[in-house]
């Protein structure tokens, strides 16, 4: 480092602003370890204390970004757009999405994440389909992403390096919790894939990264205005994670979902989800003149299969079996499979998802740790959702399991999970705010 | 550790508070290696956003304290005061008043510090009495201290080993500046001694940690508050430091000025700080009724020759030759003395004491690393204090140093810090604040 760095931490410590050269040998030194432990540790505890102007957090996400490989698809003469999720249960988005814009003419350069607690990954849930490989190197990522429309690549050492120390560090030493840091831990990775747009899908709720919509309000106005002050065009929107977004939590049981999907039978959450995220992708594109324009572009590529042929050239390409396409059984299925019944008549009332997303972590389908093994079979699939009528007897669920044993106290799980009520509850609104 | 580290220390970065046993766990993580480097920057540089609670504080100094051994002088029935001091230039009170308050009845168990940077250190001033050793066993410590009433430690691996991996940590990090980690630091350390009080000279001044009054009343009443706490009796004066204390600056010149002091010849400011100190300790130790009684007993010991004689007798218990107390040549000298003489006749209207002590660093008397070596002989002698008339060419102080190429550049560079005005200016007041 060039700047003596206790000088500068403690900067930032007293309230202070650093400059954007000053950022960038910060981040120098995380990434050549002349930044000590305890030295990193000060400076993200006081970014989490004292915040940092939008100009230190678009350079804190460009010095991110630049501490690794930047991608560039010169050669891809379309608009690249990509989306990101801050996290949810059941949130299978991405495997329909990607396919779905690509059909609309945009490229999407995907990196996406392991999942981590009850929180799923698309990595994971890509990793069901036999033989689909998300470990490409960068130029077989262009070369996919060109070939198909979209490229789905799980986390690169040669992207945005510094974010890997950075997150490991803050996940021991409390300090998770920051707007400036996590917007730019996201923003770095997405800059480096070498888009020209990026919409978040910010999740609010139970079992969302942020629980108070005053805080996820906040987080997606911060990523909104650094990626615009990083160069991408953005837009956000705030969407429900008070529910499981779907009917199936649990890795093979959503690219079930999403196969079925494709196949024009989707749940009516995830297709609102989906083609919402999708409109905002093709106006930050450009490829549509309006909201209603790009929604009835997508429905119909939707409908008409072009969705589908998209999603079987990428798996052909990544390496995967395109029969799955048109035999489910091929994604395999755990041994025991128990439903879970209504133990009487009534209303669904409630459907937690932190409960339901901890229970497939349990099942041995999600990760404690990041060094953890993923089941892809076990899972829950919903056969009933908020508001459904329901009878005594009659199944709420199935949980996919290991063992018998864990089969059956996942039901009694599930069942505590549905709370059923004698009133008709509507679910609350699943898109809550647009920033765009 | 019992608690998980992120937890409490995301507690702290939300302003919230610790519990004692949670500030001991963490405490023991610091010891143990359990708690890392980067929970350990995190955990410090929250507490210096968000403060503690004076429990917390106390809860701190303790941890820190029962970190290492703590000693206990139950064979000395006297009661054991020390006296500590937040650092300055010239500030060589310690080497007076440990004798003077054990000649009054006091046992006075003394760790002390090595300069670092322009503040000096008890223990080199100490190293340049040739034989003298402050790196006693703790047993030999206490035999010292019951033997002659006070004993000199220097900083001990066995003492409060917590502080040692904190400071180091605050020191790279950016988070030494927060009264409650100044105060635990300080405080370990000293109640490790065991003593039964504690008196604190907190400096103020250009050349004072604290540069204003305002951030050193609240070192001094947290360092009060917490030290009553932690179950010692405490009391503290605010000093000036906006001038060198005495006439000498570095480590044998300093001695050789105490030596003097010894012998009845002492410097009005320094004799006015050491008594002032050596009152507020005969009152915490109680063998004064009153602050008057308490001055008349320490001027009579001192004047009487009988402080001189408990010097000369720690002196011989720790390993030195008493001989220099009569033959002060045996202190040894630079072997270049350069004097400063004033370029015009006028009032001296400034001594800058961060400007004498940066030069004494430079000349080689002080640290600029905790590693550096530090020669006893340079240093400055003030011949003229602030408000004392000067001709043309008359003497402002001498520079001793290595060679006479620094000798000279030395003088140049007093001459500059002793800025000769037209008019009589007094300095402020020497004592600005008392809590007791």
């Amino acid at each position: 480092m060039r700047n003596h760095p206790a000088r500068l931490i403690s900067r930032k410590r007293d309230g202070g602003a650093l400059t954007g050269d000053e950022i960038a040998d910060l981040v120098d030194g995380v990434v050549d370890g002349s930044l000590g432990d305890a030295q990193l540790g000060a400076f993200l505890m006081a970014v989490c204390c004292n915040g940092m102007a939008p100009e230190e957090t678009a350079a804190l996400t460009m010095a991110m970004r630049d501490s690794g490989r930047v991608l560039h698809h010169d050669h891809i003469h379309k608009p690249k757009i990509d989306k990101h999720s801050t996290g949810g249960v059941g949130d299978k988005v991405s495997l329909l999405l990607a396919p779905l814009v690509a059909a609309a003419g945009v490229a999407v350069p995907m990196v996406s994440g392991r999942g981590l607690g009850h929180t799923g990954g698309t990595i994971d849930k890509l990793a069901s389909l036999q033989g689909y490989r998300t470990d490409l190197s960068l130029e077989r990522f262009g070369e996919v992403l060109d070939r198909c429309g979209y490229a789905m690549l799980s986390p690169s050492a040669e992207l945005a390096p510094a974010d890997r120390r950075m997150y490991a560090t803050r996940d021991i030493s409390g300090t998770v919790e920051s707007i400036p840091l996590i917007t730019s831990s996201i923003l770095a990775k997405k800059l480096a894939e070498g888009i020209d747009g990026l919409v978040m899908d910010v999740k609010v709720g139970r079992a969302a990264f942020m629980t108070e919509e005053h805080d996820a309000v906040a987080l997606m106005e911060a990523l909104v205005a650094t990626g615009r002050l990083a160069g991408i065009e953005m837009s956000a929107l705030l969407t429900d994670m008070d529910h499981p977004l779907g009917l199936a939590i649990g890795n093979a049981l959503e690219v079930d979902e999403v196969l079925q999907a494709l196949d024009g039978s989707c749940p009516d959450d995830l297709r609102e989800v989906t083609l919402a995220l999708g409109v905002e992708m093709l106006l930050l594109a450009k490829v549509a003149n309006d909201a209603d324009a790009a929604r009835a572009t997508l429905q119909r590529l939707w409908n008409d299969g072009v969705v589908r042929q998209v999603f079987r050239d990428n798996l052909e390409l990544q390496g995967g079996d395109p029969r799955v396409l048109d035999d489910h059984s091929l994604l395999g299925r755990a041994p025991h499979v128990v439903p879970v019944e209504a133990r009487h008549a009534g209303f669904v009332a409630d459907v937690d998802p932190l409960a339901l997303g901890q229970l497939v972590v349990d099942l041995g389908g999600g990760r404690r740790q990041p060094s953890d093994d993923v089941d892809p079979h076990v899972g829950v699939v919903l056969r009933k959702v908020m508001g459904d009528q329901v009878q005594t007897g009659e199944v709420l669920a199935f949980v996919h399991a290991r063992t018998q044993a864990a089969a059956v106290a996942g039901a009694q799980r599930v069942a505590l999970a549905m709370r059923i009520g004698e009133e008709k509850r509507r679910r609350g609104a699943l898109i809550k705010r647009r920033l765009a």
